[in-house]
């Protein structure tokens, strides 16, 4: 028989909720009105704030205004399911083998933000909730968050709290509690370049008429040196080195090529500068990469033609505290510099994610380590995110509040792939560290909070102090 | 009223003889019998020789077995028409505006091998055919002629000639003939290179994970230096300099920038080696021009990804006597030299057309020039080719014979284009250039000539000698 908090998760996971897809519209609906429900049936007060596409969902329970508060993120959306034969159980039938639940969004996110609904319901039945709770559950993660800035700023005042909670992340493996410190932000260029207007008979004018995928090349190759440094001037001049702490922390979890040629399919290791630890490179150190490149003719045989136009796509992942408007703006500068007078050129430039660098000095990092280990049996390690969570940095920007990252999926759940799964060892684990956690913030030794200010209160009795 | 020479090449025109569409086999068929009844009706032997898929049409009309023979080629076979709508009249019905015959294939190439039939048969009709001539006229042209070295080697005695001459280039402008002595040959090859078994997340692996895109653009930017000139090793060894009367003969034409502009509508020259000059660059020099690109997403928006695989297309065209082999053998080590260990790579290679040049010392060429001369009141000038015509190298190697370009096309015909035609004043001077050739050949003084070798002939009867 299953426990309640797993056979709620169980019922969420059975929604299919799928942001991207137009026909999951009622799945997307009822995964909201689930929250609704759940949320308020805990005592929550919960509505839904406005997103681009799909509504989020906000829940508070206030205890006392004067206690910490706490904001929550999470996701209610999921990827596709993709093809059902590649499912051993079907996507969104929650199945449990081996004390995993399998299901398209177990991983990623329900099973990871329904730990902290958990958590709180188990506290709120024990009665000892000793701090606000909000939840921000958003429905647009998985198409880029692109509501997340406009809802932020709209709802400033309703969002406010003291830390902002999320697992949306991985621990490194199973047994191995981790904190994440680091996302890196995300700047999407496309470089356009044309020389003609037309294609031409590379016969008849091949060597008097220019070439733009030669001229591309050229370019492209250009923007990283031999030892993969990327040359975009005063690109490195405001990267944020890891402190001693964190590299030491990045040290324990540091895995071997041969470990991250097997993670990923890939054949070197190669990429990013040689000095640096495999866990920096990937974590703490900014990357360029050629997404896409397009020129020509790219069928089946050959076309005897100089192409009319080049394109190239490019992805930056840029670290704290780069700025991606001076990066956009070298980028610019050195096109423009190194293309032949007379070419024409495009620079399309997508919205950016920002990067994040947590304030691990903050007490509350020490808290957070300490309940993990007391849960897991085994210290908490620091570690970093090389992708992006778009909607961390807008949050923590907004409302100044310190994010705090624990992540409980695990490298191999499969996340936006077939046959997606949760470990119930982490889900459970999850729930008690995050309810003592929650438990023990009050305590917490913040020099400069409000609180620890001594306040005057004018009274005319002296004896009632 | 239409002139004979006029209304049969208008009847061939009418004909949809496009190669590379099955769709109209039966108006490839109707060509092939349109050609043998016309050179049969001539009083010529004809029949079909195979080719890859389509026949070619084969006619001989032997004078004398002594008498100097001629080798006329010319390709039945036209380019699609594309939309009808882009035609003033149907590309299959011939029509006549300003002295110009509009219609697919006008100038390329039945309007221009027709020049060689009416001249033969004008001279028929005036009985005075001094030499053997003998027509290949092959079905394949606009589809690479891929039948035409078979067809070539299992007919070489059939095909056995003195000379081979052709219509199938361009005079630079009305009034200017000009006699192409080069052409480039053609080298295609595809480069393939892998670096992991999928695309990967540019986040997660970006910094330690090799980007294909990257290593391609390197190698690409690499195949020529600052000064356009192409740094495969052993590249240029064999180059041949045009000599002195031919660089004399390019500056005659020598167009300036913004005329090769203007034609082929592009932006800027480039592509080729500052210090030659333009029709040097396009003529006599090899070019390397990447052709087509392809590597990860290239649909709208962004795709975060490192993706696993990257290609390029590139054609080279090299001149005499270059070889394809060891440009080709230059670039795979090369490449294997440049891409990091553990990279997977495939390099494909295309047919090769070879290059050519004209013996333009052979006596032949004054006859041919002064020819030109007489009837366009014009000299005529050398000029080459910067594209590839397969079949003429192979026809050179194989039968040991000068081949004679002369083009009675003209740049802006629209060949390949809607609203192709060809020039009745070039048409008619061709007839006329053309007989006036033919007639003149026996008396062509051939130092290397079998019959200016002495003959000894043993004899008994000494008043004999």
């Amino acid at each position: 028989m299953m426990t309640p908090s797993l056979s709620i998760l169980s019922d969420l996971l059975s929604i299919p909720s799928v942001s991207t897809d137009p026909e999951f519209a009622s799945g997307m609906e009822d995964a909201r009105s689930y929250l609704l429900t759940l949320f308020t049936s805990l005592g929550f007060t919960a509505h839904l704030l406005p997103g681009r596409l799909h509504p989020a969902v906000f829940a508070s329970y206030i205890v006392n205004p004067s206690h910490p508060t706490v904001l929550i993120y999470g996701h209610y959306d999921v990827q596709p399911a993709g093809a059902p034969s590649q499912w051993t159980t079907p996507a969104f039938e929650p199945s449990i083998r081996k004390n995993r639940i399998y299901a398209r969004g177990a991983t990623d996110n329900k099973g990871q933000f329904m730990i902290h609904v958990m958590a709180v319901r188990k506290m709120l039945e024990s009665d000892a909730l000793p701090i606000n709770v909000k939840f921000l559950i958003e429905g647009e993660e998985e198409i880029g968050s692109p509501g997340i800035e406009l809802l932020t700023e709209n709802y400033k005042t309703l969002l406010s709290a003291d830390y902002l909670f999320l697992s949306d992340t991985e621990m490194p493996a199973l047994g191995q509690p981790a904190i994440d410190i680091t996302l890196r932000g995300c700047l999407d260029v496309e470089i356009h370049i044309q020389t003609s207007a037309q294609d031409l008979h590379s016969g008849q004018f091949g060597g008097v008429a220019p070439n733009p995928a030669q001229i591309l090349a050229k370019f492209l190759s250009r923007l990283k040196n031999g030892s993969n440094k990327i040359t975009l001037p005063g690109f490195y001049t405001d990267v944020i080195s890891p402190n001693d702490e964190e590299i030491r922390d990045f040290r324990k979890t540091e895995p071997s090529d041969t470990q991250l040629l097997k993670e990923g399919h890939y054949f070197f290791v190669g990429g990013g500068e040689n000095r640096y630890s495999l866990n920096r490179r990937r974590w703490f150190e900014p990357t360029l990469d050629i997404t896409g490149l397009d020129s020509g003719y790219t069928g089946i045989g050959t076309k005897s033609i100089i192409p009319d136009t080049a394109s190239a796509k490019i992805s930056i992942r840029f670290v704290p505290d780069q700025d991606p408007e001076q990066i956009y703006s070298s980028l610019a500068s050195s096109l423009h510099h190194s293309l032949p007078k007379a070419t024409v050129w495009r620079l399309i430039r997508y919205p950016v994610a920002s990067a994040f660098k947590a304030p691990t000095d903050h007490p509350v990092f020490e808290l957070v380590k300490s309940s993990l280990k007391s849960v897991f049996g085994r210290p908490a390690v620091f570690q970093g995110q090389g992708g992006s969570i778009g909607s961390v940095p807008v949050l923590v920007r907004a409302l100044g509040l310190p994010a705090v990252m624990i992540g409980f999926g695990l490298p191999d759940e499969n996340l936006h792939s077939p046959n997606e799964h949760f470990s119930l060892e982490n889900y459970f684990k999850g729930i008690e560290t995050m309810s003592r956690i929650y438990s023990a913030l009050p305590v917490l030794h913040l020099p400069n909070r409000p609180e620890s200010i001594p306040i005057i209160l004018e009274t005319s009795s002296p004896g009632l102090l």
